[in-house]
């Protein structure tokens, strides 16, 4: 097969804001992430490609650093690639890094990791720059009470109570490396890594936290709910838009460097 | 005039995200952001008022803090004139406070200081986060030329060749308090305070500070530009995404109180 020589597998890495979009996956009638990026490749090259992402967000979700791949045989550097990309897409999409990888490199099969960001805004009072980027809650939060709920989720659990029906998913164990929160004025931020995510699993842990910093439940629930493998313990599923992918892995040394940072970035608000 | 015992002065302090408006004020067929206020206002209290503004801003510029007053005989706590015009407004939109004042007090003339921040984005890709809230340099630029010059702004001086035409003000004097260069990731803030601002004055500042930044003109410049009164020799007008008006102050002790801060909050970038 000549043409194989001529095959590429370029990674990208995608930044995106979720909120005029119906989420990360082509589907039918609805303008989606992938699909976007997908037509303007081919308005530009006139070749089709099928983009393949590390995994689904949903509408309204937005990704710092997305991580897709596609196989191509035009002849183009990533680097330009990515620049004719970035003129052909909208403000709220916009490629970050294109590079040429192995051919049987594969975003989602390959990730051994991910970082999920959540924002918690707690406030009496909307904010219009932080508000389609936070979930609002004006019930004042005991953050210390949602730090050490936090603790209980680190290691390896069955997290059977904190998946959304409507997935597939067999194996329901997931190990948590790192969760940490952060409260800058307003703004708690939680930043979550992980081997993997269960469907809404991120969101429910958040609508947990901030049930625990209500008052409504105890940090030690966390350990019940988990054994229980009952989703009607645990939280409600905090809105999307509070929900970023913030980081995909694929070797060990850039998920250490990550875990390893004194100092994280997060969205901080203006107030 | 026995109307006039239940006459109000209501000030309010709102937030506004200015991308989709044609600016602060009133304008025949155009969308704007003191209109949807006393629109929102008329529609739930079935009352006409007419906001008196700090100041304009133009469109596509934010505001933090941009202060307005109204006169209303209408008998309703501001707590709750607040929240009524709140779940009434856009979420791009919000007011963050709302107190009774004496019956003189007026936004504009009472007006003792402002403070303007500038938010340039240093960047050879755009990010759709950032992207609505700042002017993207994808030049690379020299952050201790630029805070260099910026020091020559500190004073009273003739501003005059900082302002754009299109201005009926005769005096153009202006004094600044304070001028703060923030470098963080790839975002430089500037923080500017003085006793009051020309048209596009603090976006001629930014687009000057730039032009310094990429080398095209020397820190020390800032002193001949003032001096020439020639708007030519000063910068292009840097983009009115970039631009926030950030407070206005009425007490001394709220302009110190600012100006003392250690730690300045800005819009900080996740990159």
């Amino acid at each position: 097969m000549v043409d194989d020589l001529n095959r590429k597998n370029i990674k990208l890495t995608i930044s995106y804001k979720g909120t005029n979009y119906f989420g990360w996956q082509v589907q039918p009638e609805q303008e989606t992430i992938q699909e976007i990026i997908e037509n303007a490749f081919y308005t530009i090259f006139n070749s089709k490609i099928q983009l393949k992402g590390s995994g689904r967000t949903d509408a309204g979700v937005h990704a710092i650093n997305q991580v897709a791949n596609f196989i191509t045989e035009i002849d183009i550097e990533p680097f330009n690639i990515m620049q004719a990309l970035n003129t052909k897409l909208p403000a709220d999409i916009k490629i970050k890094k294109a590079e040429n990888v192995e051919e049987r490199f594969h975003s989602r099969f390959d990730s051994i990791g991910k970082t999920y960001m959540y924002n918690i805004y707690n406030s009496k009072t909307p904010n219009p720059f932080i508000g389609e980027y936070s979930y609002r809650v004006s019930y004042d939060l005991d953050f210390n009470k949602m730090e050490k709920a936090a603790k209980f989720f680190l290691g390896e659990h069955d997290f059977y109570a904190f998946m959304s029906k409507g997935s597939s998913v067999k194996d329901t164990i997931r190990n948590i490396y790192d969760i940490k929160l952060i409260n800058t004025n307003n703004l708690i931020t939680i930043l979550i890594t992980g081997n993997g995510f269960l469907y809404n699993m991120v969101r429910i842990i958040a609508g947990t936290l901030i049930e625990i910093g209500r008052g409504f439940k105890e940090s030690e629930c966390i350990i019940e709910i988990l054994e229980s493998n009952n989703r009607k313990l645990a939280g409600h599923t905090a809105k999307s838009q509070g929900l970023f992918l913030y980081n995909v892995y694929y070797e060990k040394t850039e998920l250490d460097a990550f875990l390893s940072q004194k100092t994280l970035d997060t969205i901080v608000s203006i107030l």
